[in-house]
């Protein structure tokens, strides 16, 4: 099959496609936010991870980082290396790409595909409105520190698969569908001083926050949201790295103002979401967890 | 290395990274083009071909998508996946890449790096005045047919390196660091009806302006642009499919109409560039190649 029958058969739903370049307007008093994660078989997700579950991931991590900055799904390319033309593995991929797509409002608009080891790669392009984005450098002394739902789930889920035993069905959705937290990225957006996707592990990006706002922070290992089953593993093992530097939350952590504390509540109930403080914001540089005996070795990509 | 360090070492000259998406505005009278190309090794270059020129034709290849709408280069992302860190290598990517970048004015605003075999995806935005740009389904019965440079230059060095041949510079130059007709796509705003770049081969890439504008073609081999090397080695062989079907020529495809002919000497003189008619659109459907004794077979992604 040839790349143009290729893109007929499974990705037509796009816009746009069919020429050279997508062709975009955006208005004047918007801004662009755009993004691009690569995923890769046996790194990002396990080989025999199923096409629907790889399509899922590789849009949902991009939507999370609109997420985290507040923004507005708005279109997306796609760059698919194949080792061959598996028309089961395609008609599964481009339909939970679509449904993804769909649900979240953003247009595929380009891609190309290509020939190697398996291989993911979308740019994903949100919008908002001029000087609203939330930024990693805006947080202040004295914010509080959130973090949306629960951590360590992605990561137990990933370590159980290596060690053969079976994980939760919870744990692998998980690893394998994290939900992009677009809507409460939105919410955030006159609330939070400042924001960012858990990917690589609370300790780890929170630390972008204290990097990029020159400041430090207090948490307690105690107060980090766990499921009771990733609780019940830190019970046995007292692994609290697990939550902190497991990485794949995909959550949202974000620092807000004591003047909009009270907004928290509110979107806790109208997104129906688990929003968790776990620290402060301190002047004093430097991440200090409470309740942790020993230090944790963050993901590294190399 | 981790991921930041290596961005910090080698990648610190983008603009706006360094938070979950890159920001960008845009007026309200312009309009993006987005493209995406993903490179492979062994696969879109030879294995053993340098930093440097890998780091140029990723972004080359981008820059000429834009330039085959008429866009203006506007910022980029880059998705680089490594098999290891090798400083060397990367200090000569970033500086490649860093160069073309400069010269084309065009920003690098976000990317992400990832481990596995050697792949390059670059997502290319540009920009252009709304209604302006160059679609493919634009052409019109009696449209002159024209071709910039030469072709089949990349095709016969790749051809060369395969059989253990020794390329000429010139064509290894062609094969290598094809130049974006940026300009050139500026030039034929108001000019051309239709464009395209010939990647996949120019029989193929104008198939794609037939096919979007429900018209035919004929074209005439004789007429074919050929650097003395390429036309030598048809000369020797009879091969004309190294020209018409080779790919990676990177040079413009467009259609023009009577009326605007007398654009194409200025813009020649202009520019400085080779602008060669090689046929005409017709009413008749289909692709008539004029002195073509066999069919090429057009290159094929699978």
């Amino acid at each position: 099959m040839d790349e143009f029958g290729l893109i007929k058969q499974y990705f037509d739903w796009g816009q746009g496609i069919g020429d050279d370049c997508a062709l975009l307007s955006i208005d004047s008093d918007k801004q662009l936010a755009t993004t691009v994660d690569t995923l890769i078989a046996g790194v990002h997700f396990p080989t025999n991870t199923s096409a629907e579950d790889i399509a899922y991931k590789a849009l949902a991590v991009n939507l999370s980082d609109l997420a985290a900055m507040g923004a507005s799904p708005l279109y997306f390319t796609l760059a698919l290396t194949l080792p061959s033309i598996d028309q089961h593995w395609l008609e599964g991929f481009s339909d939970s790409l679509k449904t993804l797509a769909k649900a979240y409002n953003i247009a595929l608009v380009g891609g190309d595909t290509t020939k190697g080891a398996l291989s993911i790669t979308i740019n994903a392009t949100g919008v908002m409105k001029k000087n609203q984005a939330l930024l990693r450098s805006g947080a202040q002394a004295g914010d509080s520190i959130f973090i949306s739902n629960t951590l360590g789930d992605a990561a137990l889920a990933w370590q159980q698969i290596q060690n053969q035993q079976i994980p939760s069905s919870a744990s692998v959705k998980q690893l394998n569908r994290p939900e992009p937290q677009i809507k409460l990225g939105q919410s955030l957006l006159t609330v939070a001083h400042s924001c960012i996707d858990v990917s690589d592990g609370l300790e780890q990006d929170l630390s972008h926050i204290l990097a990029q706002s020159n400041l430090g922070a207090s948490i307690d290992v105690e107060a980090l949201p766990l499921s009771n089953e990733v609780a019940q593993y830190i019970a046995q093992t007292k692994d609290w790295c697990i939550a902190l530097a497991g990485g794949d939350d995909y959550e949202l952590c974000f620092t807000v103002p004591e003047s909009k504390i009270n907004h928290i509540q509110s979107i806790k109930k109208d997104l129906d979401i688990k929003l968790t403080k776990i620290g402060t914001i301190t002047k004093k540089t430097g991440l200090k967890i409470q309740g942790l005996q020993k230090d944790c070795q963050s993901y590294q990509h190399f």
